[in-house]
């Protein structure tokens, strides 16, 4: 059963102080396991975990925003005057601003000595250091830091992180889950709408407005591809050329409702569709409900890659350019763990995830379908509305 | 004039190669002055500036992206495989691609492969390190890559790469006054359908829609503000909450064409205006209309960032909590310079910038206006339909 037939309506926006107060707990149990003294949080999605801090403010580049979780205690926020109002109203209580930017100390003064109070001079500080993950300060910035606090050790917390994130709250699950049924509908307008002789520009406008009108708060992520039979390059902005009859249509969309993703795709035929465009359509179909079918805790993001990849292989093609078949899903468009043969991430009840095979059949050819679930203790539970069996043909 | 007089229709997407041509051929006369014998680029707009390389897929974190620009010949691009056919549309030539994401070696080997031929085993390796700059890679490879280069030196080339982003070619303008000529259109639509009983959040719907009708490719950035008399927190998202009259509502969008942005804002009020907020607007419409007859090359950000802050404190007033008075624009919400004390860079012909005066007339209580242009040799040149001397009441 989909999830999407049980909601009636948008989920409540934001997270009662409870549930940030179950994530600290969590995350200071494994800080203690792994002896760290404090975490040093400077990305959206980090910040936003442990704090409730939500702004689209992150797109400015400007100025550096930083959140010290200690071992024991609240989170403490170091962060721009001009965002102090909005942390004011999180559960976070020790707020330290400074009248942001000011390149001569852009909070490196606070940050030391918050950093020194909670963690200690000598202190073992964690930060995400490894794969997917990026330090949002300036690199200089970044080496006053070490150079101010001399004994404190600085390390990789990528895994720490990463456990922290992966499971979702129902209340996480709840907010993708409108996300993509929200994007399910706008999907299943499309055929009434899309036609020979738009442009992909033109169709992708239409659709971010059909996204909108239907309660996304925003659409971060559209791409798609157009072409005879087939596509190669998914990440292209959308060209001013006319649809033409035959061409195979792929839309894929991170459209977001309270901070939350959604990213799936849909592919359609114009008019009428080649032979390969239909088998490589129901190769790939076929691998995500292989896929589907071996969703359940305890398999691993590897097994669900040779479970699709050994369909797309039975067919004797070759897997797509994407690097792997689906990924994690939540406040990100693309999270950890990675659905490939090098993950060995176990699944567990409460991992949003996508399934997305690709193939391709020619030189410049190919195709990609995606699919969004979650891990439930009996297996997949679909947040996305399942793609149809065959290509549609519109 | 206002450049949005003379523009019947949207400026053509892309930039023909003899502009990457050009700006390759500054970067490498800076390079030589400076003695840098490649730069390391890893962000989108430093990306896109040298290379033309244009996808949204820089929202999703899991992949890095590199281009090297050597101190003679084209940039290497060193991408993942499904950036490959995006980048081969560019002008770029030299592209090598892994199968990322690959944790064992997200392109580390083949980055520091193309640092050996470009830069030397001993070469000086310039990235962005300063103020507003970050590096977009894990920051262990970053040292597994400085630890396989022993005898490379990394330095900062923040200035350099500054130098060459803050004036802007014809065609970026026209990209930038194309998107400022839409948000034009759709806050002078705004007083016909912005109403009482309307949630900001809905209002924010509306207008994002009605951004993309008029031709905006995306509208990533829209916050707002509404309040009896005023507002402080200026990055909030928005509130379900029905707008009442008396509100001062204000709207910021940070809307796109073909990759560029406008970042302006309006105020309006709700059936009726309080003498507060009335006052407040209109000592920001003249702070804003001193700083654009301030405009000229040879003037600085700081001497703007006075003039603006003169007539603000004439009125006895606090400047808000912004930090500064307007920056830089272009491929990015926020660019360098700040129109701040502490910024004496020195305005030169095509510079885009932003002025954003703010003030505080109580605590929490507060106004913010903002308006876009470019320096021109005569002064500046409005791309935002100039906001009305007094506070609009709808």
């Amino acid at each position: 059963m989909s999830g999407e037939e049980e909601m009636n309506g948008p989920p409540p926006r934001g997270f009662p102080t409870a549930e940030f107060e179950a994530r600290l707990e969590r995350a200071q149990r494994l800080m203690a396991q792994a002896d760290w003294d404090a975490l040093l949080l400077t990305t959206e999605p980090e910040v936003r975990w442990f704090s409730g801090f939500h702004t689209l403010f992150w797109l400015s580049p400007t100025r550096p925003w930083f959140l010290v979780v200690p071992r024991a205690g609240k989170p403490v926020a170091v962060v721009p005057e001009i965002g102090a109002p909005v942390m004011a109203r999180t559960w976070i209580e020790d707020i330290r601003s400074w009248p942001a930017p000011r390149p001569a100390d852009d909070g490196l003064g606070l940050l030391d000595q918050a950093l020194r109070e909670l963690a200690g001079p000598r202190g073992r500080i964690g930060l995400p250091m490894g794969h997917e993950s990026t330090l949002r300060m300036p690199l200089a910035d970044y080496g006053r830091l070490k150079a101010g606090l001399p004994e404190a050790r600085f390390g990789d917390a990528t895994p720490l992180v990463r456990a922290l994130r992966r499971v979702k709250s129902e209340r996480e699950i709840a907010k993708v889950a409108w996300a993509c049924r929200i994007a399910s509908g706008a999907f299943g307008a499309l055929p009434a709408w899309l036609a020979e002789g738009l442009s992909l520009a033109e169709v992708f406008r239409g659709f971010r407005r059909d996204l909108l009108a239907r309660g996304a708060d925003d659409v971060p992520y559209l791409v798609g591809a157009a072409g005879a039979e087939g596509y190669e390059d998914v990440i292209s902005p959308p060209g001013e050329e006319p649809l033409r009859r035959g061409d195979v249509v792929m839309m894929d969309t991170g459209a977001t409702f309270d901070g939350y993703y959604c990213d799936f795709d849909r592919n359609l035929a114009l008019g009428t569709a080649g032979d390969r465009a239909r088998r490589a359509y129901e190769t790939l179909w076929r691998a995500t409900e292989a896929g589907l079918a071996a969703v359940r805790p305890g398999e691993t993001c590897a097994g669900l890659f040779r479970v699709m990849a050994s369909v797309i292989e039975a067919e004797g093609y070759r897997a797509g350019n994407v690097g792997r078949f689906g990924h994690g899903l939540g406040m990100q468009l693309t999270e950890p763990p990675s659905n490939a043969a090098w993950d060995d991430t176990v699944l567990e009840p409460g991992m949003v995830l996508t399934l997305e095979p690709g193939l391709s059949f020619a030189p410049g050819l190919g195709q990609v379908h995606e699919e969004n679930l979650v891990v439930r203790a009996e297996g997949a539970e679909l947040l996305s509305r399942r793609a149809p069996p065959e290509l549609p043909v519109i």
